[in-house]
């Protein structure tokens, strides 16, 4: 059972990891707005209150997309999402996580630390922790260079990890699609590989996840 | 060969997994002080100026230290230190990020916003980013709470993920040990189970890595 939600960015992780996987499995949505995963009952399922979380048949609970992900490969190896061979696998984790540090975790500081619902929420979990302007502002300047950056990169390979679509591209992907919905900032025009690959990535199906 | 420097706290993270490991490979040493890192030489090695990176025979170029365990891990599998079968592997990565998001950052957002030697680098890589000193008093924050949570994992469990020392407890005993010497804050007394846990970890022969 995976604990979702549809407006979250990190859901949508894992969503287009299964429909590139070709599976299906149950879901339930967790109401954000009415602060559910705050709630006791998901307390104990993900004790760090975030979307998503997999509940495994014997009850096992992972939390963390990546992780989610990294289990779903493990158990559903075809396409390979994560790289394979030992160095192959390593340079999609160390391209993912670029996605994640330069890029997804700067667009959610611009909009958590600017956003009037978040005020006392800039991080997720159920802390009280009050919004930094300047960290907003500054998550926006990050952005735009992580697009310079990855439009730089997309210039030598067809996807950002290589010449295959994996992780990492689900996460640049999510990125770009948050920050254009959340924070309102449009890939600027002029980064012309960044635009190739933007149109590729958002026309397959699981980008509609 | 593995780019190293004796003093950062993610060099060590792949230095304690190669004790653990029992592998010894050839270093070179970075000097950040006099900025090497940012010298095309090494951008040559990894664009985003940070240490560790692992370049392999083949001059495949790894950066990113939870990437270069992860290739480690492959290489040589015993002892494994990234957890054994699918929910296992993901429940380390789980844990793993969980130290490094509430930890690992938190105090090197408070160190890298506060330190006058790192003023206009608040962030790593070669961008002028100004320090935000409200950035440096959450970080401290975030790592109390860390501090509290984490003995409350330790209540449960002899190691971070689970009965089995892991990439977890590196996060984690790194964490630890560069808050004290970097923003000088010792785990406070009274969370017993975080002090057996951090007297034992630190009594293992990678801890002097």
């Amino acid at each position: 059972l995976l604990y979702d939600n549809p407006n979250a960015p990190n859901p949508r992780r894992v969503r287009m990891f299964l429909v590139e996987k070709g599976v299906e499995i149950p879901t339930r949505t967790v109401d954000l707005r009415s602060g559910e995963h705050f709630s006791d009952d998901f307390r104990a399922v993900n004790p760090g209150c975030t979307v998503p979380a997999l509940v495994l048949d014997d009850g096992t609970a992972i939390a963390e997309s990546v992780a989610i992900c990294q289990y779903l490969e493990a158990v559903y190896p075809d396409p390979p999402l994560m790289g394979e061979g030992a160095a192959g696998r390593a340079l999609v984790t160390m391209w993912q996580r670029r996605m994640e540090h330069d890029g997804f975790f700067a667009v959610v500081e611009a909009f958590r630390n600017a956003a009037p619902g978040l005020r006392g929420r800039a991080l997720p979990g159920g802390r009280e922790v009050e919004q930094i302007p300047e960290l907003a502002e500054r998550g926006r300047r990050r952005y735009g260079w992580f697009l310079e950056d990855l439009d730089r990169r997309l210039q030598e390979t067809s996807f950002v990890a290589g010449e295959d679509f994996s992780i990492a591209d689900i996460t640049a992907l999510v990125t770009v699609d948050f920050a254009r919905r959340a924070i309102k900032v449009e890939p600027p025009a002029g980064l012309g590989a960044l635009d190739r690959w933007y149109r590729e990535v958002s026309a397959r199906p699981s980008a509609g996840a």
